[in-house]
């Protein structure tokens, strides 16, 4: 007997559009506005530096497995840097995870089951997606808009005869990924409110609310969860990371829920990768009680709004009537809509010749894609990179309009 | 509606043995036999710091996120690493993985769905269990003798009329976990014919190689499939790690596999943590290219050796008759079976009760544990400590067998 075929031995066929883009990447003198990472010349190199020199010290400790629910001293400052946004917690509330992609990732294994129901702020984040096809759940997509996730849409959709009520609700209520939305606080309670009437669990994604280019941020879901319903009841689960804010090097997440979900979650980052690197740990712990981090990311944030608005403006300038976009208050991304009458490969490929990258707005849909969107982010480049980009978007536009006319011509 | 209790969102019960023993780790003066750890005085401290102090020096590439295959430096360390086993194989034949344990959790994502049927060396490492069972495999239990798996009683369970072909088989050929055996030749040999035939995966989980006590180790299992298969259809995929041998603290780990399951891997790897720390990829990478490697897990091993020795020689001198316990040839650990009357639960308390802690056998099997058995490392505690523990071990079984006598009486 042979061994099978691998179709016939796998299961997931998934696969992840944004690495498709990986070999356009490389191309000498490529501008791109298509990943999602923060800028390395805004890492606190120094204040990071001088955190792992301390950790190295204590190779023991250090260099050892840890608990599986994280160092204690990172807990701890974690449990400080949540409660600068607003989140009452300590140290034990807190699960350590390997970036906040992983702590995404273990409440998928813990709650979902093929075909059960999950509710996603669309267009979304494509890793989230990703897992949640991976482990079989029935997505159902919960458009956004200007203003963040539109909560009476996931309302309607639970009062349709055939509703099916979801386990989790995922959403990135400040700045999402790709759409750099904030959902202003009436959308908050609303939402905090359909969750306890429905019985099901929020996801609040929270990465990126400490690169906020205005100072009126709405509480966290997870702090008017806790208002609204009490401690003991907070529908809301919160995740956060230091990858924007401090490095995603280290790969240090964070999650704050109630503690049947954490032990649960626990249990399977053991069979996940056991613990988050102790080093890693330590340097993020002694990082951030160094007391840099406020300036450092006030700096970076800064900067990013700097650029932000370097893009918006050079769009105006150079695209007027052909895309549309909104400001971000925060965070990395614009998401913009192409009115050009433009086949969407053809676009693409004509930024890609004209040296610029974007990602396609197909990636970021569990179906269904609004095949004019693009996800622009001006996280890496500096702003003469953006003003060059938007340049080289302005000619590839014009390219690809060309050819449509001669090709009606 | 009210939200539903737990027990009806989650999907996934299962929890590890091996943390319900965390709180008596921590009582004053205990002496643990019980954890899988390597010894931090081993690491070689200097080396490491050496390692990260360059690799600190390059903020903007090691702070930044990094491939999800790995970095192409690590990459090329451990395929010479590999190749210094016996492992034909490039940097492009290897996916880094945050641990050997994601390695494998992210096989059982990309090959097992729910009722697949998975062949398991039994007594086995508790996460791999547990992460079979999170993913709903049906586990065949094969058994272990001293030499290892053994072989015959895979194949019998093959031979039967409602056999169902196993998609993976779990073994550490060497110095198993917790066994500590080594797989002669003959029986690997066996084994890859009977994965051929059959049309399986051998999952070839090999932490513990490089801590040979014998300079005779039989070939991996990889090279064995390479050469009766050829490179294209070898049916053996090779999992390993630095925990054991550098530092757990790292969380370095690698897979050797066809490039139609890395490439899969490496898509479920992204949804589970985007990438292995880069900083951590970095400083196992300069340690590994500085040269120190093969001196210092040599000192590791000797060390290792010396304890090994010390540990058996003690139970034969302080228990004589009452524990069978076979030399380990490598690894970390040995496996005990006791032939005393005595309750399990009763001896595991007299243990404790007398300050020396072993981890129960019973966590060690998917089903149907020989409650008699029990796992004794002597990777964390030096030679004093463990004939004292020796020594705290004799007065609990004795404490037991009195008590029985009285009960009796």
């Amino acid at each position: 007997m042979q061994r099978p075929a691998f179709a016939d031995l796998f299961c997931n066929p998934a696969g992840s559009p944004i690495r498709e883009l990986f070999p356009y990447l490389s191309r000498p003198g490529m501008i791109s506005f298509a990943g999602g990472y923060p800028s390395a010349e805004l890492f606190d190199a120094e204040g990071l530096r001088d955190a792992a020199a301390q950790a190295l010290a204590d190779t023991a400790a250090n260099f050892q497995y840890g608990a599986t629910e994280g160092a204690p001293l990172l807990r701890e400052a974690l449990a400080s840097l949540s409660a600068s946004r607003g989140i009452d917690c300590g140290p034990a509330d807190i699960l350590v995870t390997t970036g906040s992609q992983q702590a995404f990732d273990l409440l998928v294994r813990i709650f979902i089951n093929a075909g059960d129901v999950v509710h996603v702020e669309t267009p979304a984040y494509p890793a989230a997606i990703q897992a949640l096809k991976l482990a079989g759940a029935r997505i159902e997509a919960i458009p956004a808009d200007q203003a963040g996730l539109q909560v009476e849409a996931a309302a309607a959709k639970l009062e349709l005869a055939q509703a099916v009520r979801p386990k989790l609700l995922y959403t990135v209520p400040a700045f999402s990924n790709p759409c750099g939305t904030l959902l202003p606080l009436e959308r908050r309670e609303a939402l905090v409110h359909l969750a306890i009437e429905h019985g099901f669990f929020i996801v609040e994604d929270d990465p990126y609310s400490d690169l906020a280019f205005t100072k009126d941020l709405p509480p966290p879901l997870f702090a008017i969860g806790e208002r609204l319903a009490g401690r003991l009841h907070n529908p809301v689960i919160y995740l956060s990371s230091l990858s924007k804010t401090v490095a995603p090097g280290l790969r240090i997440g964070w999650m704050i829920a109630p503690q049947e979900v954490l032990r649960r979650c626990a249990i399977a980052k053991q069979t996940s990768d056991l613990c988050t690197s102790p080093l890693a740990q330590a340097i993020a712990a002694l990082y951030l009680r160094s007391g840099r981090y406020p300036h450092a990311v006030a700096r970076a944030c800064t900067e990013y709004g700097r650029r932000m608005h370097a893009m918006i403006g050079a769009l105006q300038k150079e695209l007027p009537g052909t895309l549309t976009v909104n400001p971000a208050a925060g965070g990395l991304f614009l998401w913009a809509e192409s009115r050009a009458q433009a086949d969407p490969q053809q676009l693409f490929q004509a930024h890609v010749d004209h040296g610029v990258l974007y990602v396609p707005g197909t990636a970021f849909y569990p179906a269904d894609p609004n095949p004019a969107s693009m996800r622009l982010s001006y996280g890496t480049p500096g702003v003469e990179q953006i003003l060059e980009g938007v340049r080289r978007m302005g000619r590839a536009f014009r390219a690809v309009g060309t050819n449509e006319r001669m090709a009606r011509d």
